[in-house]
Order: structure tokens, then C-alpha cells, then sequence
């Protein structure tokens, strides 16, 4: 068994949520914790120092995109992801296959893996379990992911059973094909579908593998946050305790909330950073469009109880030309807003599990389903 | 005779260069000094901050683009322009002159203004002396500058002196029409075209007026260098000694000190910010384009002689890639490092002036020849 790189304390419970530790080569991430997403080794608009500031302590990034550009191997030249990017903290890489799987009519999935054509250069690859790990391996990254087959939404019963399957033979192969098990941690992903009894199966026999993390995957992909919640509480109910838990790709504020009160510890999402590109914040008073009229001569904060340099040295009539013009101000400004509130509801979330205070983490679930809705405007 | 809210004061000379402060209702500006241009109250990517990180004093921003988004009036009522884009030092505006006549086939021009249709909006809109005024003062800027006629370049000398008595007609309308000469400056602009003794005479005609501060127009429009500062010294020549001087929308660094050499104290330009969203960088070691392979994997930083953040945090191969991917954070770099970079220039010309340092200002003028031309790469 090669050394571990990774580990995770839980220094706080309340329910099913967990307040914790995951210690990675590149430093401590404060559980439960929000990745912002860093596709191209760059999350749009914000500096390393930005992430920082917004209290960030962890970042995600693509295998796909950065695999065809620049390339992992002048990555690694170079000495690797963190010094690229210039961010020294934790860094955890997907797999590539989201990407890849989504390529409909570009792709072509066997056992071995996916052959597809690459938008961006029209250059064919294929992307293998093997190839995954040596591309994370290669950007040096704390947290590889290993290469899952993302199937569609609906899937029936058989088809599901098959993927999930599949999932796992590519698992194995991964954890076979790792070279720095010392410096690159592997998650596992649960799959299974919207089958709760193939969600459970599949978190046993991942649990058996002891690996170093385990993520949720296949949601947010157009089921309800009621299935959603049902596919998450199934696997986090049976993967070890002491291990981290990532739920994939989720979410809206209130999803994250109600994913941590059953026992996730880990997320990403791009929207806190899309969303701020195109115009939507989220605030303590909802989800606002700041593109609409209703701001134009509205010089207060776009969130009066943020700290963010959006809400404390612009107003929303400001922040309101800016997005009309499409000003890569605005986008700047309200990325930062979003990835402020984000940080700032999961310190919230730790704090309030950390004090084992149930009220409290009542009260951020009230915040999150507000922050989450349009908001009213009578 | 009007308060004057702005004077001018000259600390030290080296030949015809001034070093100086100017003063103005929202904070002294030294000079020469560089005004990055906020087109649409915002110089692109960059928060109010950044602009005082950057060490700009002064910015320029566009009359006709806030008059059609987001409205003077709206603006006004808000408590001007410094308050909506959270700035506080002094601000310029131009006339709106140069972007109505640049909309060929859209325009008509008599003697009471210019008709146009915006592009934004296809509204008709007439933009005179009295309503440029109006809008520049209802935007509460430190120096407004007077509406004048553009005209096409090159043009012969009859069509030039017609074109240059209307723009002193226009100057004439634009001093009757000013309500806030006590809270807002007014600047008349030296026109004549190419011909020297139309200049001569322009600014002959203009110094008997007495204004608050003297631009040259006109220039920057496809004549050669050469013919660009034959014009410059023509006027400065003449214009009153204890005026500020600003020629409008110049340059490349090389103008810029060619210009100070000829005694001119303000300019603005959007070649720092337009050429770092789009990849080229002024530097120490010549003009630079990001998108070039050969900074693939190159490691150095993008100019080893700045300080500013994206030449002391990455490298150039990460800011290669950046402005490949067209990631936002690549025009913001870019832009801090360009804008910084002008800053820089005039800071250095401004000590050499003082201390006339006649060797420091001949290396500051080979700096700046070598930063305008395209880097040597053997």
C-alpha cells in the first residue's frame, strides 16, 4: 500500500453533518468547503491573491481543457499545476470524462475508454483511466479523480448497472495506473443512478477499496433536489465515516446546505462564477438579476451584509450599467460577490457544526433557500 | 470673469519639458501625467483601486458613451460621476465630438451640431456645444472639454480652416452655455489640421481667450510621427506658458515623450488597456504579443523590470496561455501591466523633469523607443 497523502479529521458533528479537516500536500481545507472552479487553470476573472481574499482555500480544475491547452506535459515542464497558476493551495482535478461524455456525436465510448474529437483543435484523442491519472499525476495536483463513465439522464435499470460497472473496472485501472500515490491522492466516485439500491451497492464496494476520498457523481443532472437528496443520503450513509465525502458539481446554496446536513464535506460548482459572468448574483435577500431595471437608480449595496469590494465600494445602479454594458468590470465585481457569499456560507455551515449549534445551522438553511429564489420585488 | 476651479503651477523644466501639478476640484494631478481612459466609467477590467494601485491620478472618461447608457441625468442624480464609479480623483471628459463624427452615414453635420442615430439604441440624438456642456457638467466632472469639429483626415486647407473657424465658434458657444465654471473646468482644443500656420493661428486665437487649460486635436489620425510633432510644437509654442497642455489621445510611448519634449503635460490614449485585452504588452525589453509561441514555456516574467502583479506573480508562459484561452484574467494582467507600465513613464519623466536630469530624460526617450517597437527575438 503506497503512503497516504491525504487524510481527514471530523472535529465537529450535528447530525449527519460533519465539521472537519482534510490535510493535502499542499495544505488544510476547513470542512465542509466550496472549490471554485479554475477550468483553464483560471477562475475567470480572479487573481490566486482574489481566491484568497474571498477566503477560498482549495481549487478545481479541468484535465480536459488542460490537457489541450497548453498541455499537461509543459504544465508539469514547468513544474506543475500550482506553480502555473500561481495558486500554492490544495488543487483538485476532475477526470476529464464529464467532458468527454458530453461530446455527443464527437465521441465513441469502448471498455477502453473514450475516443472523441476535441472541439478546439479537431485533433482525435482518447481519454482512458490511464490517461487520466497520468494527466492529473502529471499537473501534480493533490486530489486526482478517477475516470468515470458519465451516462445519461433518464438511464434505465440494465443500463445503469452496466455503467456503474463499467465505473469500477475503470476504477481499479486507475488505481493501478497511479505513479505518485504519494503527492496525488484518488478519489473514487459513487455511482448507481437514480437507483437507491445501486447507489448502495456501489458505496459498499467502493467503501471495500479504501481509498483515499469518495465522491458522489451523476447528480445535478436534471432530477429534482427531492432525488438528488434521496441518491446523496443512500451513499453517505454507508461510505466510511473517517473518510472525505465531494459531492459533484453541486450547487445552488440551498443544495449544498441540505447536502451537508447528510454528511457531505466537499463541493464544486461553476455557479457562483458563471452566474456572476452572465448578470445573476446571490445575495442575503435572494437570487438577483442585475440586469433588470429596477436597479438602475438603486445606490445601495447589491448586499448590504457582504464585505465583498462589489458591496462595500459600488452600488447597484453601478453594478447595474456595468452588466448592461457587458463590461468585464461587472463580470469581475460580481464574481467576486458570488464567490464572497459562497465562502462565506460555508464558514457559516463549519462554525455553526464546530459549536454543535442547531440553531444556527437552522438559520443558514433558511438563508440559503432565500439566497437560492429570485428575489421578490413586491 | 467665472471662479477658476482649476490652475496650474510648474515645478521644473528641462528645455520646453514642464514637470507641474495641476489642480483641480477633486485633488491635484502631476504632470506629465497619463490618463487611462474609462470609456463607459470604467477602464476596462480594472476597480477604481486598481487604478490608484496602477498610480494614476487623473482618468479620461466619454462623454457620448454615458450620455446614451446608462444617462447623464440618471448619473447626476446619483451625485455624479466620481460617486457612480467610485472615484475619487479628478476626472476629464471629452466633448463627444469624435465618436458622433465618427459614425459616417449616420451623422449630419450643420451649424448647430451634429444629428445622429445611435448604434446603441437607433435613437436620434443632436449633440451641440450647449447640450456637450450640459452633459459634462450634469456629470460633474473637473474639466470638460470643449465640443469641436473632427475632421476626416487628410483634408485640404480650405475645407481645414472652415472646419477650424466653426470649431471656434463652437468653443464660443461652449463658454456661454457653462453653469458650473466653478466646479468644472473648460478646455478648448488648438485644431488647424496639418497646416502650421493654421495652428499658429488657432492657438494665437485660443490664448486670447484666457480658458482653463489648451488641448491639441486633431492629431493621431494617420499622419506620421514626424508630421504629429511639427503640429504639437507649433502650438505649444504659442499657447500660454501657464496652462496646462494636453494633446488628445496620443500615444505609444515614444509620442508620449516626444510630445513632453515639446512641452505637453496630460495625454490619454486606450492603447495600454485595448492592447492588453488583446494581448500586446509595452515592456522594457519592446512591444511584446502574448499570443506568440515563443513564450510557450518560458518561465521569466513578462517584464523583469516591473513591479506591477502580473509580472511579479506569473510567468510569461502562463500569461501566454491566459491570452490564447481569451480567459478574462489575461486582459486583466495585461491590462495592469500596460497601465502600470505608462504610469512608470510618466513618474520617470516627471523626476527627470524636476531634477533636470537632461541624461536621465535622453535614457528615458531610447526606454521608450525600444518599449514601442516590436520585441528583437534574434
Amino acid at each position: 500500500m503506497a503512503t497516504r497523502c491525504c487524510s481527514f479529521n471530523i472535529i465537529g458533528e450535528l447530525g449527519n453533518a460533519r465539521a472537519g479537516v482534510l490535510h493535502l500536500p499542499h495544505g488544510d481545507v476547513p470542512t465542509p468547503a466550496f472549490m471554485p472552479v479554475g477550468t483553464r487553470g483560471t477562475v475567470r476573472g480572479l487573481t490566486s491573491g482574489d481566491l484568497v481574499t474571498v477566503g477560498a482555500s482549495m481549487v478545481l480544475s479541468n484535465t480536459y481543457h488542460l490537457w489541450v491547452r497548453p498541455g499537461h506535459e509543459l504544465i508539469r515542464d514547468l513544474g506543475g499545476l500550482h506553480r502555473f497558476m500561481a495558486w500554492d493551495g490544495p488543487i483538485l482535478t476532475d477526470s476529464g470524462g464529464y467532458q468527454v461524455f458530453s461530446m455527443r456525436h464527437r465521441n465513441k465510448v469502448t471498455e477502453e475508454g473514450v475516443r472523441f474529437r476535441s472541439p478546439e483543435d479537431g485533433i482525435y484523442r482518447m481519454l482512458t483511466p490511464e490517461v487520466s491519472v497520468e494527466i492529473q499525476e502529471a499537473l501534480g495536483v493533490d486530489i486526482a479523480m478517477a475516470f468515470d463513465e458519465c451516462i445519461e439522464w433518464p438511464a434505465d435499470e440494465v443500463r445503469t448497472q452496466k455503467s456503474t460497472a463499467r465505473t469500477t473496472r475503470w476504477l481499479h485501472r486507475c488505481l493501478q495506473a497511479r505513479r505518485h500515490a504519494d503527492t496525488t491522492a484518488l478519489f473514487g466516485i459513487v455511482q448507481g443512478g437514480m437507483y437507491p439500491d445501486q447507489r448502495a451497492a456501489h458505496a459498499e464496494e467502493l467503501s471495500a477499496l479504501d481509498l483515499d476520498g469518495y465522491a458522489v457523481g451523476g447528480l445535478s443532472v436534471g432530477e429534482g433536489q427531492h432525488e438528488m437528496m434521496e441518491m446523496v443520503s443512500v451513499s453517505t450513509q454507508i461510505l466510511p465515516k473517517h473518510k472525505v465525502r465531494y459531492l459533484m458539481g453541486v450547487g445552488h446554496p440551498k443544495d449544498i446546505v441540505q447536502a451537508v446536513l447528510r454528511g457531505v464535506d466537499l463541493f464544486d460548482c461553476v455557479l457562483p462564477s458563471r452566474a456572476g459572468r452572465h448578470g445573476t448574483t446571490y445575495t442575503s435577500v435572494g437570487r438577483i438579476n442585475m440586469k433588470s431595471a429596477i436597479h438602475k437608480a438603486d445606490t445601495s449595496p447589491l448586499d448590504p451584509s457582504c464585505d465583498c469590494e462589489a458591496c462595500t465600494k459600488y452600488t447597484r445602479a453601478y453594478l447595474r450599467h456595468l452588466t448592461k454594458c457587458d463590461e468585464l468590470l461587472g463580470k469581475r465585481l460580481l464574481t467576486l460577490h458570488n464567490m464572497t457569499f459562497y465562502q462565506r456560507l460555508m464558514s457559516d455551515l463549519r462554525d455553526a457544526i464546530s459549536r454543535s449549534d442547531g440553531d444556527a445551522l437552522t438559520r443558514i438553511q433558511q438563508r440559503a433557500e432565500i439566497s437560492s429564489a429570485v428575489q421578490k420585488t413586491r
